[in-house]
């Protein structure tokens, strides 16, 4: 469901309306069955029963908001729905009645106002779903998969903060989630550097020779597909590509900006360290264009489909 | 000529079969006619010969190098030849005898051992015809042309040194090219932040607010079309490209990773704030595969076109 002031009810029926003639297991809607207008919705009772309807209507699970959602004003109000709503398809990937969770961008401030302990929607996932000591995020796209070590951090604190540890953590969590959930036996792992050039040999900083070298020959002792550091520059080109299953990056923009320069909406956000598969959109809650019918739902239907692949890899 | 041990004569050959059937004015090595084999050779006398010699014959003034090259085995008793050879070029091109240069690598090691004062080819080329305070890299493919504010130094280091001075500085040696080599009216300014999202209001880094912010202001107040800081990972993507002509990047890999990601060997380096046009392929002496014919002439080949559409705006 997500934020219910956000784009997303209106993405959800779109990649509905797209996906509603192509064969395959289809999704269900968590969340209030009578913010949808215009879009024939079956409410159903068990998850089970979506695939059947989902060519003819939206399949929902009801569950009332609180407040009849109003686009662009949060209400906190409906935050134990939202909150509600992840819990419980949680609780149904768990119980294996769903392959997967997708997830729509929720709005952590509201959440937070209500006594919402988590730092975000990644972190409450892994205290419900943990199987890994963190959750890691993943930016996945038809071209190219990539981890950053650090993410929302002032670069020079992230620079500040790399780690031989915290790389090999990172990576291994990596790993261990391409062999599970995206079946690819032996993952090879491109580590990137940090510096220009990856330091040339430590003429540009020490921190390729000191924390990420260190790093790739931990990861390579523990019997991992591991290389680098890499110049950050040409890790990512065409040729560079075919080479690695994922792009490890030390920092947010070192991972975000390759894959969204080469694909800015193909992008799905990937949670690893989870016992179960979830999937999210790459983009936000998009309150200001929230209720004018001008939302994109691409990036929706690229976590539905990633997310579809990785669940037909489990069994359950 | 660049470094007579690496790949600059075989890619010049290359260049040379590759659009010598290609009508325009074609192209002229400055070096020793002795080092090319199987390749047909018109040792001209003037640079204004070089147009009709093109079709049939690879148009060299011929200036002897003091040892045959062995390829991959620099010897700086080449390397007078090899300053004289840039020397040369930029005097033609000061006399308008010449479009404009196009520098094949140098291995500055083998200069400067021999009492090259300069840091590298870029500052010498800078010495030797200035127009600009200082010179500025620019790396230009088809879809992006992208300026890096620091270069080649440590992520951290470049970080510490950035200033709104430095920014305002390096964006308008940038703007006064666009508009003077690249015949770019009024030249549209993309600034990059330095954090994830550009610091988002502060919360991560204020290096946005402080530095890069007051930059962009400065550059508005002189008249200068500039936006900014600008979401690093947001502003190269295939619906932004088209709103900038120039992506002005705070740190290396910041300029180089989208660009490379996009387009590997069609990247060519452009040297702003010359008097005179200078581009070079994107690469370097590449001694480790000298002299087996494996060399890709591709940077150098967007190296000539640039400079050829660069050259055709001027009038001399």
């Amino acid at each position: 469901m997500g934020e219910p002031a956000g784009i997303g009810a209106e993405v959800a029926a779109k990649a509905w309306a797209a996906l509603r003639e192509i064969p395959g297991p289809g999704f269900v809607f968590l969340g209030d069955a009578d913010v949808f207008d215009g879009v024939p919705v079956a409410r159903i009772e068990t998850p089970e029963q979506a695939t059947a309807a989902f060519p003819t209507a939206l399949p929902v699970l009801h569950a009332p908001l609180a407040a009849r959602p109003r686009p662009g004003v949060l209400d906190p109000a409906n935050a134990a729905a939202v909150i509600a709503s992840i819990e419980n398809a949680v609780a149904l990937a768990q119980a294996g009645r769903v392959g997967a969770v997708v997830t729509c961008p929720i709005q952590k401030s509201v959440l937070t106002g209500t006594g919402f302990p988590h730092p975000g929607h990644t972190e409450f996932l892994h205290a419900l779903a943990p199987v890994a000591p963190r959750p890691v995020m993943m930016l996945a796209s038809e071209e190219l998969r990539v981890v950053p070590v650090t993410i929302h951090e002032a670069l020079a604190s992230a620079i500040a903060r790399l780690t031989p540890g915290l790389i090999v953590e990172t990576a291994r969590i990596t790993h261990d989630a391409l062999v599970r959930d995206f079946g690819i036996a032996a993952p090879r792992l491109a580590i990137a550097g940090l510096n220009p050039h990856a330091g040339e040999a430590g003429t540009m900083g020490r921190e390729d020779i000191e924390i990420v070298a260190p790093a790739v020959a931990e990861l390579q002792r523990l019997g991992i597909d591991a290389r680098g550091p890499l110049p950050p520059d040409t890790m990512f080109t065409a040729k560079a590509r075919p080479r690695m299953d994922v792009a490890i990056c030390l920092y947010h923009d070192q991972a975000l900006i390759p894959i969204k320069t080469l694909d800015m909406d193909g992008g799905v956000n990937v949670t690893l360290g989870l016992s179960i598969i979830r999937t999210s959109p790459d983009h936000g809650t998009a309150l200001d264009i929230a209720g004018q019918g001008l939302a994109d739902p691409s990036s929706l239907l690229a976590a539905l489909r990633l997310a579809e692949q990785l669940a037909a890899r489990r069994s359950f």
